[in-house]
């Protein structure tokens, strides 16, 4: 148990350009003590990295994204080179001149271990870096902060397999320190108030030794394969129709997969083998329709499909591992 | 701007039964002032609630859950009736005698405003109340704590159309503050040491004068009509095929909904109508094939949809609002 926290704003910071040393800035404007978490807003860093661009934000967004994870009208929710799913790739028009589009740090993990090592070699202080920026989610209205860079902490908490006070196992319990540490420093910077850095004062248990920095931010990204919503709503119809992929290998499904499929389907029949299923007929375009259900449900499950309309009234889905 | 912030936790708290007065616990336990947020785990809010159910977990978030929003495997990602979307609905049986589950507060807004209330006519102190509890969240890898309820305290900061200290609009900008509260005193409770209240000190911004609740957490919760990730990606082309429901008023369609449609396709036309496409080609079977792909691209855009086999090698996909 962490007995008392302190969270305090470094209040008169300049404004930061490229090329800026923001180590000297913070050091010199605050009273760093070993143990201190360090909470920077990304966007100076980008200022101080130079990484401001010219053009459109859409532009930029194009030049940012990896993919487009969900879209509605003009919001475009995509996955960064950093593997963070935010809105308009993390660029920023606020706070920059006309014309221009500010960018995400190339590799905020990086900076956040420059920095680190900066105010440790030169001014000889153990303090953890969190980079930090403001993320939509879904299911909640407004946004919080979030650490997309950090070193020198540790940026998840693994409880597993540790028992709580009653000696029941904690079993999935991961508490991600990192971006609660960068949601509580949001509580004290504002945003409209043009304070990027605050302290966190009593979580010394959270920073790693000198020399340790640790996974870093990269460490709280979790892979789409893994995700339940590695797309929207709408996106992932649409994929299941239009950016399917071919099977690359043999695989069993269970039959339970599509059941439901022909409880408003009178005449038809499925007839399946190891990695194939095939719709049977009376009603040549009834069979069609069929074929497509399935061959989206399986799509749905993770496989690579395809379907081929056979001589006469029958389709045969093809399943199996995906190509791509 | 806040000027400096302070999270404790409160000590030395008993264990909670049903019935337990929190407020008398937490007055007693610490030296609350006016202004102060105070930050309650929802587990204790449950148990002073008698929220225990005999039975399994798996029965428990049967009864809890207002619809599946994804599964894999033994995982379920659920909404609950407080239109949270969350695992398991929310119900915990750590920290409980076997057998039993413990599930959320029936309504965390009202215990909230309880709590609220209790301190200020008893204990003559005019806080903020956030109930927390840990959920996980997509993208990102480990929990965070967020806000459940709340009494007292402004939810959301609501900075649109205010100007940054550039004099630049900041558009879009909401900060969940309940929610960063909630992950801030996460980093003092401690999940694994039982300690469940933690008070912020500093915010007395945030914190509302006495009588006036706010909109409470209920606030933070988006709609799944509004929200571009209210299925798992698997459930979305699943309910494109087995959940959709038929159109029940006429709608125009865009046409660039269904380009890319055909390229992989010979021997197909498309006929439009307002409210309706004909696929006509010389192959039935291929003609039900795109007729079905045709009708999960609208369903993916909010369509209530209908196929109907024509009499001939052709197939009618009519769409419009949905019915349901």
């Amino acid at each position: 148990m962490r007995k008392h926290l302190e969270i305090f704003p470094v209040t008169g910071l300049p404004e930061v350009a490229a090329g800026d040393d923001l180590a000297a800035l913070i050091a010199e404007g605050t009273d760093l003590r070993d143990g201190d978490v360090v909470s920077v807003t990304s966007k100076i860093v980008s200022k101080a990295e130079g990484r401001l661009t010219y053009g459109t934000r859409q532009e930029a967004v194009d030049a940012e994204l990896v993919r487009v994870v969900a879209q509605r009208g003009e919001t475009r929710i995509v996955q960064t080179r950093h593997g963070l799913v935010m809105a308009a790739a993390g660029t920023d028009t606020s706070n920059t001149a006309p014309g221009t589009v500010l960018l995400l740090p190339v590799d905020p993990d990086a900076s956040a271990r420059d920095l680190r090592t900066a105010l440790q070699e030169r001014y000889d202080v153990n303090v953890g870096i969190v980079v930090t920026d403001t993320l939509g989610r879904p299911w909640r209205n407004g946004q919080t902060d979030l650490a997309i860079g950090a070193a020198g902490v540790r940026v998840v908490e693994d409880l597993r397999g540790t028992t709580d006070s009653h000696g029941n196992v904690l079993a999935v319990t991961e508490p991600a320190l990192a971006d609660e540490i960068a949601g509580a420093s949001e509580l004290v910077k504002g945003k409209a108030d043009g304070v990027p850095v605050a302290v966190l004062r009593g979580l010394e248990d959270v920073v790693l030794p000198i020399g340790e920095h640790g996974p870093g931010a990269r460490a709280l990204v979790r892979d789409a394969e893994h995700d339940m919503f590695s797309l929207g709503t709408r996106e992932s119809a649409r994929a299941a129709v239009l950016h399917r992929q071919p099977p690359s290998g043999p695989r069993a499904a269970d039959p339970a997969l599509w059941s439901g499929l022909l409880t408003d389907v009178d005449g038809v029949r499925l007839e399946a083998a190891d990695n194939a299923v095939t719709v049977f007929g009376d009603e040549p375009v009834t069979v069609g329709l069929v074929a497509e259900r399935l061959a989206v449900l399986l799509h749905a499950e993770g496989y690579g499909v395809t379907v081929r309309p056979g001589p006469g009234s029958e389709a045969t889905v093809t399943f199996g591992s995906r190509s791509g």
